[in-house]
């Protein structure tokens, strides 16, 4: 079968991201929470991680100003209250409360971590340069938290426009790569 | 359960990455493939993709001095195929012949599409001054091309040493986001 030209403005629907993951951050006494999944890891010593996110959001200003945030993973149990939380600005609500979601301290950045999700990356910027032109911000996981309790733990995909896919098949083949 | 400290050189096995994509490229009439997965959606239109390319590999060096590929998505039933790849370095090895791929001509960029992948991105590098330091490649994906009769393909995931991902399970909620 031939293939057909794909519209341009709908190619992000073909390129899955990566696991949704749950932004956190504090500013000026207030914690918030973003929900996103344009990100990708850099290095993997120390570990780098590049966030892209919207210039128009809450956390964009905050990220900027602060320079740290809290990257927490959710599991697929969290998933509505992972979504509801997407859909609200920060600008007006605390997420926290609204959603009843567990701000626990973290040990090297002052944005509180999400209790509830299995695993939590304490970030700091490390390179704000591409913020203005492509939203992408580039941190350092400075210290790094997990539920030993959950092994395999069955994360959340978003494929666009609200349709989101969880769990799969896992197998082992030999692979080269890391 | 309280959360214990994760190692940090281990943290790119929790961020786990968008799908497995192929990399085609063409240098001095030679033709390669790369298999990564390290990558992420910068923005939808026009449609720009973040890529994380070792700098150690073929394809970073013909990135480089091309600013041309083409992204290739390849589905479960070619999983074998698509790790084999990414275990074989293009240096010395036509990875078309050696693993049978077909390279379809592009329109708009000289390095060839891989027939059997779903769907085919043709890139051009808009900025590679992220190369250097973080092996970060931004492309704008000129023109796409999909077959028509695969509608929800599985598409693979890496999520570290050798452990893959297909398929799941998916659901459908009201969403703000694209």
């Amino acid at each position: 079968m031939p293939k057909i030209p794909f519209l341009l403005p709908k190619v992000y629907t073909l390129i899955e991201p990566g696991a949704v993951v749950m932004v956190s951050t504090m500013f000026q006494g207030r914690p918030n929470i973003m929900t996103m999944s344009w990100h990708t890891m850099i290095d993997f010593t120390p570990p780098l991680l590049g966030l892209v996110i919207g210039d128009q959001s809450h956390t964009f200003r905050i990220l900027k100003a602060t320079g740290e945030c809290v990257v927490n993973i959710p599991t697929a149990e969290l998933i509505k209250k992972v979504v509801a939380c997407g859909n609200t600005s920060g600008r007006t609500a605390d997420k926290f409360k609204m959603f009843r979601f567990t701000a626990v301290k973290a040990s090297r950045v002052k944005a509180p971590m999400i209790g509830e999700c299995y695993a939590n990356l304490e970030c700091k910027v490390i390179d704000k340069r591409m913020a203005g032109q492509y939203n992408l911000f580039i941190l350092e996981v400075v210290r790094a938290w997990t539920d030993p309790l959950k092994k395999s733990p069955r994360t959340i995909r978003h494929l666009g426009k609200g349709v989101f896919m969880t769990g799969g098949r896992r197998m082992k083949l030999s692979s080269k790569m890391k």
